[in-house]
């Protein structure tokens, strides 16, 4: 007998019920985007490892897979799906109609050190709006984060907004030489995971005096939402997001430098790992990527959170998809089960007929174990009958029905 | 300006349009295997090189990509569905109850050489019975095959149907020194695509005297159906394949040597290029890859060529999930469009309201050059007589309603 293989350090398998659960959510999400008219794309796994690399900064570049691949050509797993997306942009951009909105849902690749929660291949869903500098493509992202969440089914679901145009001219008398803008504004960034003091004493560290870094923060802390935030929730809140979930933060900074305007992010109440999503607008990021000028405005949801948090708040049905297990009696049964389990997937049931003859208690302990709720039972007694006995596991009764009367009401939960 | 980046060669963007094509035959596909009961995993696209490699012969491993990643770990892509599920059931078989069904719908890559409806990355849709050597396990599989590509819309599905018990057998007497049967099975195999006389030449090259190679053939094409066979086209018919749909082929071999029972491929009528799909029962395979006693039987999709027959037979509906638009007609009607477009969301439509404030025409031209059908029209005009005007661009009419009136008919196909 050979070693068996393992699962690659880093990596996931996902279990049926794992996956059921992250197709739920994934549902639910895809269902939103297409609800507000987003378009679906796909982009390959591989990319030239030139499209990917350079793209944000040298510590994402020491995350990238790359190799070179049989025929000498360097290429790159994906790092994220707005790098593809700026080149799909490129490729296409006669055939497509902008302003483009887009949704995209796959895998990204990260040679990151494994840790709880942080694996080297993970789902990202990703909303963007491209060619549109207009107030409501940014109404439209955040409305369509909150119709998503709630889609989900979370009760509690917040979003905190800010403007990063604010956040760059009100700290700008505070940078030095050697202490740029978006260095303080990194340092901000942590204020929600820090005390106040630590990240004076860290803008201390940089170069920043006591005093002004108190200031600085007084003056974030206190800044006014922007002209151009007004108008973009006011608007999202006409689209749907109700005003007293959407919270003006004045001190959210998002760590990513590309951002431009509006920057936002989603929380759960009750999830208190963080941030379930996030995004903004990003107005040059593509011009960068590809050479094409291009505003942008979109979202990412953190999709493994967002399953861990449905999961935790049990918004995720257990049962709903699992089939009725039809059992065969025995050997001269085996017809009569097929055309029960037939009969029963016209009428729209989830069946599975037992692939083998063994006892009738080994068939219920498997439907047991894989925790299935109704099993059929039709052997000798039952055909003499015309019936068939509905067991259902979890409530460990039983209904005796005549074939015909089985209603998707007696084998549903 | 930089230049822009290009699509790694062999590999594939999908527009929207392409986009919306395959989710709709893959939702058809998966809906029906959950109808049948089997259960979803996902595995990761990265294994160990020693787990994939060295499967499937030397031609195989020359298409696998492999790369040693930072940690210095010998890494390979994903190359099929089956060996990482071999890896799945071995690493979980405490966990796992069996028989296992399972579907996998994921993506697996090959560095063959591009050609003309072949790529390095695309979609395998698998099914298998883990566990069970049953008759009604086969069935199983065929009956679900079939319903899954009649869920597609696809009015003609054959499914040819054979034993590789019964090819082996035959054909032992024919083989000899340096033939063996499975060498005569992959000449044979070829039947479909080559004349008969082809074939007999391949084999009297490979060393078969002309009579031997025209008994060999005539043996073939004689052959009965297996008692096996007789038990799992009986029930496979009761569980929903009607007779005409499933026919015995004497010649199908199918080129893969592990097969060790039943064998069978999917065609579609009117589709010329080839089969869609197939599979058999191969009861040893898991044991060569795992270590673990497993019987097993299978099928799996050619999900390109699937996409490829429904959007030519017309079953992939163009419009279904398109959105309506909802103009602005200038700058003080953003709020007044939002608030139509949450209405319509609220009533169950699509919506994308239009991020910009164009004239009219420029975001009319939008509609038509996405392919939009709807679009809805408030401007002042409206606001005074308290209606809407619903475009229809297909049929260039257009109607006038009461916005409260509008019903999800007026704005769907």
């Amino acid at each position: 007998m050979k070693n068996t293989p393992q699962l690659l350090k880093g990596f996931r398998d996902f279990s049926p019920k794992e996956k059921r659960a992250r197709d739920f959510v994934m549902n639910k999400i895809v269902s939103t985007f297409q609800h507000f008219g987003f378009d679906p794309i796909e982009t390959p796994t591989l990319e030239y490892k030139e499209t990917i690399m350079g793209k944000y900064g040298d510590e994402a570049d020491k995350l990238v897979y790359s190799f070179e691949d049989r025929g000498g050509r360097d290429v790159a797993l994906r790092y994220d799906q707005t790098v593809p997306t700026a080149r799909f942009i490129a490729n296409n951009v006669n055939d497509l109609v902008f302003p483009f909105r887009r949704y995209q849902t796959q895998n990204v690749f990260r040679a990151d050190k494994p840790q709880k929660g942080r694996y080297r291949e993970f789902t990202q869903c990703d909303i963007d709006i491209f060619g549109s500098v207009d107030a409501a493509a940014d109404a439209e992202v955040l409305a369509c984060t909150y119709a998503a969440y709630k889609a989900i089914g979370f009760s509690d679901v917040q979003l905190l907004i800010n403007d990063r145009q604010t956040l760059m001219s009100t700290l700008e008398q505070y940078a030095l030489p050697g202490v740029g803008v978006f260095s303080i504004i990194q340092s901000i960034d942590k204020l929600d995971k820090q005390p106040e003091s630590e990240v004076i004493a860290e803008l201390v560290k940089k170069g920043l005096s006591n005093g002004m870094a108190k200031n600085a923060l007084g003056a974030i802390t206190s800044a006014k939402k922007s002209e151009n935030l007004e108008e973009i929730c006011k608007l999202a809140m006409t689209l749907g997001i109700p005003e007293s979930n959407l919270l003006f933060s004045p001190t959210l900074a998002r760590g990513l430098d590309y951002y431009t305007g509006m920057i936002f992010e989603v929380r759960i109440g009750g999830y208190t790992v963080g941030s379930v999503g996030g995004g903004g607008r990003y107005d040059n990021l593509i011009e960068q990527l590809c050479g094409l000028k291009m505003p942008a405005v979109g979202m990412a949801f953190g999709f493994d959170r967002t399953v861990e948090a449905a999961t935790e708040q049990g918004l995720v049905p257990q049962d709903e998809q699992l089939p009725v297990l039809v059992t065969v009696f025995d050997d001269s049964f085996v017809q009569d089960a097929a055309e029960i389990a037939k009969t029963l997937r016209t009428k729209g049931a989830a069946v599975e007929l037992y692939p083998g003859k063994e006892k009738l208690q080994k068939q219920l302990k498997y439907a047991d174990k894989k925790g299935l709720r109704f099993v059929i039972i039709y052997g000798s007694n039952e055909k003499d009958k015309g019936v068939v006995v509905v067991k259902d596991l979890l409530s460990r009764t039983q209904k005796v029905l005549a074939l015909q009367d089985i209603d998707l009401q007696d084998i549903s939960t």
